[in-house]
């Protein structure tokens, strides 16, 4: 078994090293020690890597990252909502978020046309940008055939987009699938209606999507998941392996608690109730805020896969 | 100003009396007698009010009390997630969910053939039996008309059930729209994905059906949220009112907190910088499991308003 | 196995039909039908009632149930942290705290000498009123005798004071000791040193304090323990029992969570690999705010123990 | 105003770099960020600086780093938990902990003399062998006088160890106190109870322990603090600051929220209030699990002193 073993700093000290120590330290440290091997464990066992986010988590600077881990070839299949879609949109137009404040006054900074999101801030000017170019990009998709499911319609805007830190892009480019089963949830789904309004053949069809997550993966494969924060991006991402025999490896990222019953605080634990999840070694539930504890984990999975040349 | 208040016991004391006194208690106590007066305020408005909830609480008893709700005239539209739809109906075919344990043997459970959802259990042949109803009563609608929107088909299977303590029997009886933005995301979605195997021309318009939500209330209605956890549902309801003009009240319940920019955590506050909801007063966040705290806010609210003539 | 049965309000509901239901609902309300049960058998059983909480509950309106809970019978020895002790002897002489909000500016507090504790606000005047009168008390006492225990001192204070709703008062009235471990990390603390600089032979004997409480039950006592919030009162309770043989029923109540190994968020669970509890049946955690947590379950306790005749 | 940046991985990167991008992430990121800069700011304003710790971080392996951090001459003042005294000395005395899991069976433990914090297991021979060294220490010191307070105490014990990664070894030799105004709770507390049985003129003075933390520092004094998790030992730093004018700098580390009053989840701004800390740009609460956050705080901290020539 292992021990607890006293970190201590040494200057100059990587991410690499820092991670390797906290497996000793314990709590949830030993928890995230654990992350990273699962996360190398499904890479070398060639499982399909399934990775789920919400929205928030673009509008924070993760959204850089998780292009990368596409460009990387560490994301076999995406799923998110739909704020996701639409915040990587506006950020590869050039759209800027600020650092604010979590206390700052709420109704000052209505008044000043700033929407807050925890201790970031969005202006008003960004969704007026959005608006104009997604009405544009609909038109135009829409003239190429009326019935399109989420995935095919995210693939073609992230063909229409350049910039390498663009989730969208990169998976266009490298041919990752971006589900997004709840579409309308976001000013995308006002601008979905507006052409429906003018183009009643109009449709997006869900349906066919939920075909197209089921037909991604098969009972044959290996399947793994890295889930970040909780709702429908991670329960879709876990209902679509559930449908094909169930979770090799999973890794649960997020800062809800099981007590209530939730998506969000469900634990790897829980799961294996399901048959989602087989084994312990292959599993593992961290608590807290991803901005932290996904670069953590990831960054020395990244280091230690790299070494074995299994990143792209 | 306020002053806290000593609480003291009197036998036989009513839940109508102990949320008054929690009023003067403090902290999430009085967060909660806030919320009462909040709703209480939107009822006695003539707002329309919008009631999100998450399909762990139809797992749980608060099921009947969502039904009774709509059944008093305390609901105009309703925003839920799927498995909300298909627990609510295996209940209503009489399916019976278990009282279990959080600690439970989970490798266990899945051998017995047990699903967990924190301390409650389903067994596996609750999810067959709902099968074999659904399949059946989609198909029948199916040979009505293949474009459907998601709050016409529960509206439509709401009129096949027959449990006063089921949500859609109740909303389909008392003409209260469901609204389920992401409906391909559970074993209902793997139903529909069968129909349109068969039946190609089958079609779910979630377009049409945001716009169905946008014109069930407009900019002249006030607009109120009872919104319980986070997810798709809280946030679609927002979106609904945002673009109508904004919430006039908004009850926030949710285990989440503010600090990692969720919209399961993201408060009454934070609304306010999207001008989703407008003065203090009208507004409460209140932390705690739905379990307890929904019941003990609704209470004292429908006893307040019962005597005032209020409810239907 | 029980089963998840449907909530429904009927008009005037109390709050001991509510807390029946509530345990057929699930989640975090089972484990709060759980902890009555479990407290009514530790107080059917004869156990010896060990009860702690931190002061901000005292800062709230729980204090007079509080004290009402040591009139009743139901409380045999209390444990808390300095706080606790200082804020009841500031409302027993008058003083009133204000329900403020958690989203207070505080700077402008501070300058209007108001100091918030969470949603709650306690005026500068109300401490300097409390060190007039703590200081007048500690000479007294010190003329007796110079060397006190902390619960001997506490037991004195108690006596000096006049209001049922006084945790001190019904505590002296009703021989339950009060045991504070931490006595000087308050106010109290500088009065403490205030008194012993002028007369040095003072001194707070903490060891025998530390006898006190392992003497005031034994091995052969059945104990149980009502645990409220984390801190040093929970730790200590523990402690005692477990010198003493460990506890045989436990309710703990908290707003943390067990990821971090904290004490406030230790389960009762992980107290079972200490030898402190040891039965299922006997033990309940319940995840929520105290301010509405510990009320729903103790009035539901009283209801049941009052009609057995067990309470004074 | 600082905008949120994209965070891309690039191999090897250190520490050092992972921050000062999270710096740009947003959420709880930019809040570590801040606290960084705030630790880095009292500490070249010369600030008097107080260090707060519970005992579960000693069990973990935050303790070397603890030790280390005083050896650098980083902390000036200590706070803590009794057992963080206890499991100090067990360390420095050879003993292992081990990292086990949250999900152990806890009755399985009890039988197997195993005890559960969190996800570390001590085991009972452990607390015996403990009990044989702090016996024979605690005689010796009482031979020399009969009345001590707790710091005097932990310093005599500190000289005893011989362990780098000792708290209580760095501490004496780097003549840092180390205050426990809880000092009975824990098994230390029974030695103390033992001793004074057979010699009733033993007696730890903790009062004057107040004096002392009070005149450690003074007015004058700029004072920060950094305080990891909850309980007496944050409440006793911010205490004993406040007495001696407020604090200038602090830094609040913890898993727990503000919504239930607890001192635990007391942020910085409710600081304010109290009149313990003055401006927003020399304070940062950072909510998530030490283990992880202290380690990157800390460590992009003492890259940025030591570059500067600040740490000892």
């Amino acid at each position: 078994m292992e021990k607890v073993k006293d970190f201590r700093w040494k200057k100059g000290i990587s991410v690499n090293e820092l991670v390797e120590s906290l497996g000793n330290v314990g709590f949830q440290s030993s928890e995230m020690k654990k992350a990273v091997d699962v996360i190398v464990k499904m890479k070398k066992d060639g499982a399909k890597i399934f990775f789920t986010y919400t929205s928030n988590m673009v509008t924070s600077g993760l959204r850089g990252f998780f292009a990368q881990l596409i460009e990387l070839g560490m994301v076999d299949v995406v799923v998110t909502t739909v704020g996701g879609i639409e915040e990587d949109i506006m950020k590869a137009e050039g759209e800027k978020f600020i650092i604010g404040r979590f206390s700052a006054d709420d109704i000052e900074l209505y008044e000043k046309g700033v929407n807050r999101v925890g201790n970031l801030f969005i202006r008003n000017e960004s969704y007026l940008k959005f608006e104009d170019t997604i009405g544009k990009m609909l038109l135009e998709l829409y003239k190429k055939k009326p019935r399109w499911t989420p995935s095919e319609l995210i693939h073609e805007l992230g063909k229409r987009l350049d910039d390498r830190n663009s989730i969208l892009y990169q998976a266009s480019k490298n041919n990752v699938p971006i589900f997004c089963p709840g579409i309308t949830d976001g000013s995308f789904g006002f601008h979905l209606f507006m052409l429906q309004q003018k183009h009643p053949d109009f449709v997006i069809d869900v349906v066919q999507d939920f075909r197209n997550i089921l037909f991604c993966t098969s009972h044959d494969d290996k399947k793994g998941l890295v889930s970040l924060g909780g709702s429908i991006s991670k329960h879709h991402a876990i209902l679509a392996c559930l449908l094909n025999g169930g979770l090799d490896y999973a890794v649960y990222l997020t800062t809800a608690h099981a007590s209530s019953g939730s998506m969000s605080g469900a634990t790897t634990e829980e799961a294996k109730s399901w048959g989602k999840v087989k084994d312990d070694s292959d599993v593992s539930t961290v608590i807290g805020d991803v901005t932290f504890t996904f670069p953590l984990i990831m960054v020395k999975a990244l280091e230690t896969l790299e070494k074995d040349g299994m990143l792209k």
